[in-house]
């Protein structure tokens, strides 16, 4: 490798962890936001999020320059490729913290309502699989990401529990329908963050390995 | 060019656009299985998944032969580029599909539920935005994608038309909940195709021209 591409595909690596720490913490400000019932915390999300999607724009148009400058082939092109790809996740996971953002800007307007305990549990679980996929990449951490891997089916039960909580909820008052309503878009909001961190997990195993490990196969 | 790189580069534009037909082909499949209550095509849908996954995974690793093997530049290594991530946003449209079938098959299953005429609507504008997308795909043609991110607007008016239009029977009439909130989850399957369609007419666009109209930079 040329010091040149070294240094390029370095310059990569800070860039998209820096991209990950803007997600993260809009993600993290978009959940407290939402129980803490705190709508400035909410309106910093929003305005936030055009920061992040000019880095997507920057991040890409490098990746294209060293791609183009450098012609990198095997675990060199990997990486630039893993790169484009968990920068445009890390896109649409900025994007639904700015969702949740809304909806508690939404919600802080209107009567409280008792979350159920699941909303809580994933908001914990989703972030920590945020953290922990970001960590993986800067560490190229195939062991990290597979535990990531084993964390969404966690995901995916409480949101089921969730939904059927709020479910019975409205059956049995009709007053809590538009908020409950609120409450499941935000729950299915932070599992797609789930899946998203899901998918750089997956990014980054093929980058530590050349396993392909996309659409379940490692399950 | 060389020969070799214009016969690879061919060969990727045949293998993403019968990707595109496949995934098409789901999403009209699992529109009409929800609309006229037919399981066994849902059952269809929720079969091809695999194929669609397994054609992403061959297409990946095609898009990093050519780069590997041929290192293009300027717009060679941009089609090839898009390329990646159209075959990425394809594979979730088929996850979508695929989730639009499954809510089909529970569907059919419970007594008939009156959909919204937006619903229907919903359905013909993303059916269309898909066909327009994949059209500007095979013919580079940037003008028809422009076409296709105009739509984008009446997908989302119906969307929250439809959204208020089950919410106000939900709370007029507690039985419907269950069956409001599967083809709520529907429609917003829908509108994420609408947006992926959108994002695939993004990546024409800028084959086409160079141009970044990314995050409503067209508006």
């Amino acid at each position: 490798m040329t010091v040149h591409l070294r240094r390029d595909l370095e310059f990569l690596k800070r860039e998209i962890l820096d991209m990950g720490a803007m997600v993260e913490s809009a993600v993290n400000k978009a959940i407290s936001a939402l129980v803490d019932r705190r709508e400035a915390l909410a309106q910093e999300v929003l305005r936030g999020d055009d920061l992040i999607d000019d880095k997507e724009v920057a991040i890409e148009l490098d990746c294209q320059k060293v791609l183009a400058l450098h012609q990198p082939v095997a675990s060199d092109l990997r990486f630039v490729l893993a790169v484009l790809k968990v920068n445009n996740d890390l896109e649409r996971v900025g994007d639904l913290a700015s969702h949740i953002a809304e909806r508690a800007v939404s919600l802080a307007a209107k009567p409280a309502l008792d979350l159920p305990s699941q909303f809580v549990e994933i908001g914990e679980l989703t972030r920590r699989m945020m953290r922990e996929c970001l960590d993986a990449l800067v560490q190229t951490d195939a062991e990290l990401a597979r535990g990531v891997l084993d964390q969404d089916d966690g995901v995916d039960r409480c949101h089921r529990e969730l939904f059927e909580a709020l479910e019975a909820r409205m059956i049995a008052d009709p007053r809590v329908v538009s908020r409950a309503l609120e409450v499941m878009a935000c729950s299915r909001h932070l599992e797609r963050v789930a899946d998203l961190a899901t998918n750089i997990s997956e990014e980054v195993i093929y980058v530590a390995s050349g396993e392909v490990v996309r659409h379940g196969r490692h399950g």
